[in-house]
Order: C-alpha cells, then structure tokens, then sequence
C-alpha cells in the first residue's frame, strides 16, 4: 500500500490506457483535467503514464503505481469491445478473479431495452472481484474502484462525470497555494534572482515557465506553498526582481 | 540497452519532465505532436511518462525507459532557471560528469550580445559527457543526445523544432498502415462482429473508439497492419458489419 506521507500529503497518479492516445490518433484531454481537478483539492499528482492495451503493460503499470502513491485513476479500455482489457488487466494486477458482477448487471438491464443486454454488452459488467462500482451518470456502464486504484472510461465526459463521483470519497490533502507573476521577459534574465529568491523561501516552491508568443519570449512564475505568510513574501520578493529585470537592459 | 525488435520494429518512449503539467497549469501540447510524428516515420511509440522536477524521479524514469525502447525522448527542464535540472538529472542517469560542453557555449555567445551571456544563461551550455547536441533553430540553446536518450526544451516550439532535427538521425521502421470506418452506432452494437473479425485477421490490430457527441453515441474503427492486404480485407469486413449493424433495430 502507499507510504504515509508527512504533513498530510495525498499523493497519485493517473494511468492512462489506449492505443490511441500512442498513436496520436487521439489527443488526450484527461491528462489536464485530472491535474487540474485534483490540485483544486488538495491532492499532489506525482505521476502519470500512458500504455497501450496490452495486460502485461497494463499489471506492471498498476502495480508499480499502486504500492507508491496514496491513490491511482486509470482511464481507457472499460467498453464493450475485444481491445477493452482494462478489467481483466485490474483484476490480474490485484490476483482477484473476474466476473458478471450482479449489481452492473442490473444497472445495465435497466439501461438497454428488454432482450438488448448481448453478450457483448455484458462485457461491460466484469468487475474485479472485491471492486466498488463507480457511477457513470453519462452512458450508465460503471467504472470501479478496488484498493486504492480507480478504473474510469476513457470517453472525457464519462471521465469527467466519474471524477465527479469519486472526489468525495478521497482523503484531500491540505491545498497548495499559489501565486503567478507575468513577466514580460525571456527567463534567463530573471534565471540568477529566481534562484536566491528559492533559496531564500525554502517553504515555497518557485516554477518558472517561458512561452514562446508572437516570435518573442516572456515568463510566467509560479510560486506554490502550503502556507499564506511565505508565499506572500516570496511573491513580493518575485515581483521586485521582475520590476528590476526590466528596468536594466538586456 | 533495448532489445532487438523482430520485424524491423522501432520503438519509443516519452518522458514529459515538468511540475507545470502535473499541476494541471500547463496542459501539454507535445504528448500528441510528437505521438502523431513518430507514427508517421514508423516508430512506436510505446509508453508515455509525466514525472516532475525532482532527479531522482527523472533518474528512475529514464533508466527504465531507455533500457525498455529503441529512443526515449524527453522535453521539459532544460532552460535557465534553478528548477531546470534535467540535464543534472540525465548524466546522473548515464553516470557521466556535466560541464559546461565548449560547442554550447560557443552557440550561446554567439547569439547573445557581448557580455550578456550570463552565469544563469551559461547554464543552458551545461551538457553531459559525451553528448551530441541537437539544434534548437527557435531560441538557440541546444538540446543533446546520450546514447538512446534524447532531450529536448519543454515550450512546443522549440520541442517540434528539435524533433525535425532528430527524426532524420533515427533509424524507422516499417509504417503502420492504418484505416478508419466511421459507425453512427454505439459501440456496443458492433463490439461482438469486431471480435470475430479481429480473430479472423490476425495480422491486424482492430481498434474501437467510442465518441459522446451532442449527446449520442458513435464509433471509430480503426484498423492497423504493416501489410495492405490484410488490412483491405479487414476494412472490407468492418464495413460490412456496420451496414449490418445498421440495419438492425437497436
């Protein structure tokens, strides 16, 4: 299971599971809206990886990522088709069996006109033994959760709708907060003051990004922290040295 | 280093090195570029991984990663600024030593004004033993290449850029053909067929890709195979399910 972090850190990562994402054929939209959603409440994802359907992939994957962070979300390969093999990949990783389970069932019966719940459908209602359903307002077909690892669509608004469904029923760390400074700037001109500025707030952590825009580069700095005092007095420091950056020539 | 693949096969790994993905601030751009490209020269793109500004998990990722594939390529964290340390990061990977490579710097002063290229710009020209430098044709500090390992700037500019650098120093292997049928069906309607039909071509790899638009359901298909023939015969046989599949009451 996941270590015990210190000051009530919550750690996770996101597996992601497709061909598709790999081949480019399909651009992921997951990967952000997870970052975003779990930093907006307080959990640190530390980790994501995308692999291809495949269940040795899939195994070492989860496994790996289950025994490091507090929680895993996968996305992918829960439909009705043969290249669907997130399920039997989940149930393999954790050594359970798999099978129809009752309560997908009925959620599936009640969703398909009487006599159209096929075999094929049915697929959709193999869960790990052991496993809690997730709730997919969308297309009705249920994600699950066993341990610590959350088993999604891959479809983004069925994802999205089963984030909705599990946020609640996660331990949320304590939230990081944050600042951002535009500096009108390439970075290497602020590189040597961002530096002493970290070195002086080491309970705040300093993140400079520069964008490319209309030929020219500028910066934007991110400064993070736990807590309010260090992080107002680094963002200060950080807008002292852009004021003074731009006021000496390049 | 990477095993031998037998049908010519090359493959790929991508290591996204960045805090400013996992937050969810920046959502990334080069997960699918560089998918997309690799793909069209006949390189598999294999695994996908997000860690962040922190050595040992770069450490850790790209030692796995280039033991695994043919390439790894990585973007992010090569810039100016104390939280750039993914060219520290990848010689304590290779076990080398890191200084100030003579090549880079000379492309440093060049493009700088006289006495600006500072001790923070400087360390843009910090580069592993006994790597090969790839161009940046946008902003001027290099990437570079140690052994398998390739390691490019994070801003999509400059990363597609060093891509059009590398692409024609790799060996590729045989395309990937692909074909797509578009179904205006569920998934679910066509998952049995496309099962049969994936055990009848074996030389294929049959892909189903649901999609929620304006509230309804539909599909993708695509079919993959090194060999036309096979492909055409497989595309011929989805298409005729779909228009069976059509043609039954839901």
């Amino acid at each position: 299971m996941a270590e015990e972090h210190p000051n009530g850190e919550v750690t996770a990562a996101f597996l992601v599971i497709g061909d598709e994402i790999l081949s480019g054929r399909t651009k992921d939209k997951n990967i952000g809206f997870l970052a975003e959603y779990l930093t907006a409440v307080g959990i640190d994802l530390r980790e994501v990886r995308v692999v291809p359907d495949e269940q040795d992939k899939i195994v070492s994957a989860v496994n790996a990522l289950r025994n490091e962070y507090t929680y895993v979300f996968t996305s992918g390969g829960i439909g009705p088709t043969h290249d669907d093999i997130t399920a039997d990949s989940i149930a393999a990783a954790f050594g359970v069996s798999i099978g129809v389970d009752p309560r997908a069932r009925a959620i599936l019966e009640d969703h398909y006109p009487e006599g159209q719940l096929t075999d094929a459908r049915l697929r959709m209602a193999h869960i790990p033994a052991g496993a809690d359903l997730i709730e997919n307002k969308v297309s009705k077909a249920p994600g699950f959760r066993i341990g610590n690892v959350h088993v999604m669509a891959g479809v983004p608004s069925i994802m999205q709708a089963m984030v909705d469904a599990i946020v609640p029923t996660l331990k949320t760390g304590r939230k990081i907060l944050s600042r951002t400074v535009d500096a009108d700037l390439p970075e290497s001109r602020l590189a040597q003051r961002l530096g002493e500025i970290q070195a002086d707030y080491p309970d705040t952590m300093i993140g400079s990004y520069p964008r490319a825009k209309d030929g020219r580069f500028t910066t934007q700095i991110v400064i993070r922290s736990r807590d309010e005092t260090p992080l107002a007095n680094a963002t200060a420091a950080v807008e002292a040295a852009v004021v003074e950056a731009s006021n000496q020539t390049a």
